[in-house]
């Protein structure tokens, strides 16, 4: 009466048995629907519908629990009411029932009572071996083999298109969207899994069971959070390693995602930024629109992260192909036009195309010799990384004639991925083309977007053992929390990072008076140090330029009485001070732990632009030099000290070392941390840390 | 014999009769394809097949010429070989034809000598009053009166679906893409013009009709250029007043308009963001996806400019309702909960929402009486501009239910615009969603652009007279050309722009030695003067700080040496030296005549950040002050001076004031000028011009 000896993924996706437990014989109940969308799409296994009070559901036998039924059940697919899930799984468990989907709520999901119950299901199940999937998972649905285990709405279509892409989802609903989106323009399913809170299994162990099954070309995922980082990274390097596309879109980006916090660097990432660092270094392909979503994995599948961002664009038709430029132009995409010798042997042919960005066949060259012969030698061209086929009307009405050199042309070069853009409303190509394995857009922008993704996609970052620093350990050991200014700036000098001379006063202004000052590097610039104020300016707590020991006299006066008046709560441990240093470039350094995706390091320029423009770059921390030194290309208003425009270029190997020590701050124990400004000097004359913020804590927090 | 009598819209759109010269009774032709399409799609006229060697095309009598018809002719198709087109319409000339629609290309958009035969062809045209589309026209549609006269393959459509909505479109091809995308998803056409190269009828004249056209409730826009400023400006005016929404998308972004010139800001703005400034200021909507320029129409019809950009949302799927923020949250849309009152009137009939931005009203709302008095509560509520409904799965299996209570709730309140997305593939509902006037849209991405572009709506700007500033006039006249920037300083000293004192010392160092310079202000800077120079810095041109006479006479040694070795060829005016001014920002201000829509003003923040984050703001010359304040706004990169973060604001009306009086360097004969940096002190305190260029010419000069 166990199915014990079944393996968990069969259990799952192939259930030769289902017990409904809590089935309904309404139709109008969302009870019923699992049971009719298994029998609608043809479910070839037993159905046993479990119900206390009801001897049958739609003409089949009903049992009173899962010991009723007498013979093993695979999967269990619980739709109780919050209350009565416990004792439901509990009856699973001791029936020997393989895994249980539960579709109820009020888990997790509902608060502190919810959390309580959810860890109370997880335990059961755990000391048993049932696998559960959900709470609050809207179900599992296996195409291929017929299995429609869900209550999503969606699957009162007559028919399911099976395919070779699965879906995990975080978003219930979401599925339904997919499913009815990629089924209207050819595009079908493998597997499609709801998995809810996750308690158990989750989307790196579901997504680790797509990369094994032979039927799953490429793994989709809705996600709104990472609740398993590191199972997440493990299940993306071994996707990568088989050449199965991972691709997420992320949902709930603008409220967990973009919000600037008040206070620092450190939080002024939200985790969205932090998860999206996150996602492309393991490998993900991450698109922004839903379209993209569709398509962009045979751009993916089958080849390799990309050496640049070159496209050539070949179009039947002059406004089509504008359209795509226009599109793709706006992220950093470079539209190459065909080499000289390209266009020679073209010629040779007797098809003359010109050297422009957009090669425009016009009507004219709308025919298979020619889009033919252009496309075979944009596909063997060394200089493009991807190629662009755009096709007018004619997509819409002539399908074949259409869509054939397209394929043909691309099956003797499969090296090169290609896009395809249909600028009709043409499903019937679309799908041909999907078919065909290649990449068909609907719009313009989803096109730009998942071009966009494919360039952006690299393999997964080599995971090295990073050695916990010694000396920058200790140094933290002995300072006290909260940290001030110059403490934080003595473990940064451990880890390696350049950090500017300084003296401290005390922050009595009597004391002040009695000291000669007149050993200092004039002129020097005077800051308040206080665990209790972020932003120093604002309380008037720092005067700069200060000549001569007078003038920082009278500058540390000002400062005392300017705090005293804006902060009279704060604790003030002194009196920075500084030689003035000049720059010709500032940038800023956060560092934060994320809760779902851990520790992050983050760059943007100096100043409030960074925040205004949103213009930063987060990594995963650590970080090495040359992941540092990426960071750096990645952030635009660092332009000027790249060289923009003829301006003296800043020491960028020298910040790229610094950013690379910064986020060593991993391996402590901290919070959170910043620097702000990181002065950058010109080549060969290195940078300096100007204002740094060290918060203990974290994990590795004693 | 003559149709002069027919007004020119009836003998374009509603033509009695139709002659199609260089007709083909070859299937395989491309002249023979208006022939199958009249037909095809029902016209009811008289068609004249004119081919000098055949008696009949697809059976029906053909004529060696229009003369030989011997009956009126409304309106000519011509396709025939570049040559032998003005042979034609000359012949249409005489026979007393009223219009011609030239599918030929060969013409303007082909070179000198094309624009030659284009010249011809229009003054042979405008001797006898034939009005002529195109030349390179695809040809033009009316879908309720049955004519298709155009070699628009997409009217190998079985069937037409006539609409409310005509299209204008430079581009031939993408006619077809709207035609198609429309037709499946509901949404039908009433005229659709392809005008070509507008040698006589263009988009305004045509716009006007259809402002005119009892059959068009909007007018869609199809844009590569303007070339006619001033009539699409009435026109748009005119459907302004008639509450005919004009919604634009602009193809050929990427190539005419994003470009950033080397030289200077003036020509940093290409005509691209002229364009859109233009388009913006004269009341027209901007879209800048496909998707939208089909969907965004309802959302203006019968609306006027929204006051603020705050938009409720409202779901039946958590999902897609989180789908719909993310997206339309990235274009500072701010989403508002419902308010206290709305929350407690919808408990008093017993329903539950929270305060929350997304009103999720989850699977258990999903039924008419719920969701109808939620948006009924949403549409009445003072404190939104626009309500978002989304609908889950439901919209695709059951429309009426889902539709309903949407189309119910907004026709109680039709004041407010409603924007309708639906999660799953679901035509049907979009369908009757937009015949009951409702904008629906298919992705999250093209709701977002919709409603941005519906929130950036603005009535046309008021042209006001604007009087030559004659002080300015008259030196602008008593300088050489040339200017170099001491002669441009006293012309924008006229205009009203504050300039920076400054003495200008002669270029020779002789003479620099002689002068006791005694009497500045110390510190100075000193630059290079030379109409030679645009970047002086680039040539070791400037040095700052000289803070003595000696340090200043240094100085001008070591500008005079690196710009004799820097750039030998220029011919320099002086060193012009000022006092060294201290301000809290920097911006730019550029000026230059657009070729398409003529004078421009652009803002930007000082340095090379503007170029690098394209953060500027475009307008048309010359502003008045609170449309300068409205640029300063626009400026994402001035938000510090906007008092950002508590920081000390800039004097903003001394910033509005200086780029209101630069802007009216449109009434002079100047082609391009710039203010690089105008540098801005703390309110109260003003700002000033430091570095100016101006280039004389532009359509007033001498």
């Amino acid at each position: 009466m166990t199915a014990a000896s079944t393996s968990i993924a069969d259990a799952l996706f192939r259930p030769r048995s289902i017990a409904l437990v809590g089935a309904s014989g309404d139709e109008n109940k969302h009870a019923s629907l699992p049971h009719q969308y298994l029998r609608r799409h043809g479910y070839g296994g037993e159905i046993f519908p479990i119900n206390a009070n009801r001897d049958s559901v739609f003409g089949e036998r009903a049992f009173k629990s899962v010991f009723q039924v007498g013979k093993p059940v695979d999967h269990a697919f619980i739709m109780l009411p919050t209350d009565a899930v416990l004792g439901a799984v509990s009856d699973c468990c001791k029936a020997g029932v393989r895994c249980a989907t539960i579709l109820s709520n009020g888990f997790a999901e509902s608060g502190e009572e919810g959390r309580r119950r959810q860890a109370d299901l997880l335990g059961m199940a755990r000391t048993s071996g049932l696998r559960l999937l959900g709470p609050n998972s809207l179900g599992i649905i296996n195409l291929p083999d017929h299995v429609a285990l869900s209550a999503n709405e969606i699957l009162s279509l007559p028919e399911l298109r099976p395919g070779r892409y699965s879906l995990i989802s975080q978003s219930g609903s979401l599925i339904g969207a997919v499913l009815s989106r990629g089924q209207a323009r050819g595009i079908g399913f493998a597997k499609m899994i709801s998995v809810g809170n996750e308690a158990d299994l989750g989307v790196a162990e579901m997504g680790g069971m797509l990369v094994d099954d032979p039927g799953t070309d490429a793994i989709l995922l809705f996600l709104e959070t990472v609740r398993n980082a590191d199972g997440l990274a493990a299940m993306a390097r071994s996707a990568f390693a088989a050449g199965k596309p991972v691709i997420a879109f992320r949902v709930g980006r603008s409220e967990v995602g973009e919000q600037l916090a008040a206070t620092h660097t450190g939080a002024m990432v939200g985790s969205g930024a932090a998860m999206d660092a996150f996602l492309s270094d393991i490998g993900i392909v991450r698109v922004e629109t839903m379209d993209a979503f569709l398509e962009v994995a045979p751009l993916v599948q089958g080849h390799r992260p990309p050496g640049g961002r070159r496209v050539s664009v070949v179009s039947t038709t002059g406004g089509g192909g504008t359209l795509v430029i226009d599109a793709i132009e706006r992220h950093d995409i470079e539209i190459v036009p065909p080499s000289e010798a390209a266009v020679e042997r073209l010629a040779a042919q007797g098809i003359a195309i010109a050297r422009t960005p957009l090669i425009d066949l016009t009507l004219a060259g709308t025919n298979p010799r020619t889009y033919g012969a252009v496309l075979r030698e944009l596909m063997a061209a060394p200089d493009c990384d991807l190629v662009m086929s755009v096709v007018g009307s004619s997509s819409q009405f002539r399908p074949d004639r259409a869509v054939l050199p397209i394929t043909a042309a691309t099956r003797e070069n499969p090296g090169k991925p290609v896009g395809v853009f249909l600028t009709p409303h043409a499903e019937t190509s679309l799908g041909l083309l999907s078919e065909a394995g290649l990449a068909a857009f609907r719009t313009p922008e989803s096109c730009a977007d998942a071009l966009r993704a494919f360039f952006d996609w690299r393999a997964p970052r080599a995971e090295e053992p990073h050695p916990v620093p010694r000396a920058a350990a200790a140094a933290l050991a002995a300072t006290e929390d909260p940290l001030d200014a110059g403490a934080a700036a003595r473990v940064f000098e451990r880890l390696g990072v350049p950090v500017a001379a300084e003296r401290v006063l005390p922050a009595d202004m009597g004391a002040i008076e009695a000291e000669a000052l007149d050993d200092l590097a004039y002129p020097v610039v005077a800051k308040i140090l206080s665990p209790d104020i972020a932003h120093k300016t604002e309380v008037g707590g720092v005067v700069i330029g200060c000549p001569t020991p007078a003038a920082l006299k009278a500058a540390c006066r000002r400062i005392l009485a300017s705090v005293a008046e804006a902060a009279p709560q704060a604790r003030l441990a002194g009196i920075q001070v500084q030689p003035m240093l000049e720059g010709i470039g500032e940038a800023l350094l956060g560092y934060h732990r994320d809760p779902s995706v851990g520790p992050v390091v983050t760059l943007g320029v100096g100043g409030v632009l960074a925040e205004i423009y949103r213009d930063v770059c987060v990594r995963r921390a650590p970080v090495d030099e040359a992941a540092a030194r990426g960071m750096i290309d990645a952030v635009r208003g660092l332009a000027p000290l790249r060289g923009y425009r003829g301006l003296q270029k800043g020491d960028l190997d020298a910040l790229a070392q610094c950013i690379a020590a910064f986020s060593r701050l991993a391996l402590l124990d901290v919070e959170e941390a910043e620097i702000n400004p990181v002065l950058i000097r010109p080549e060969g004359q290195g940078v300096v840390a100007l204002d740094t913020l060290l918060v203990k804590g974290g994990p590795h927090a004693s």
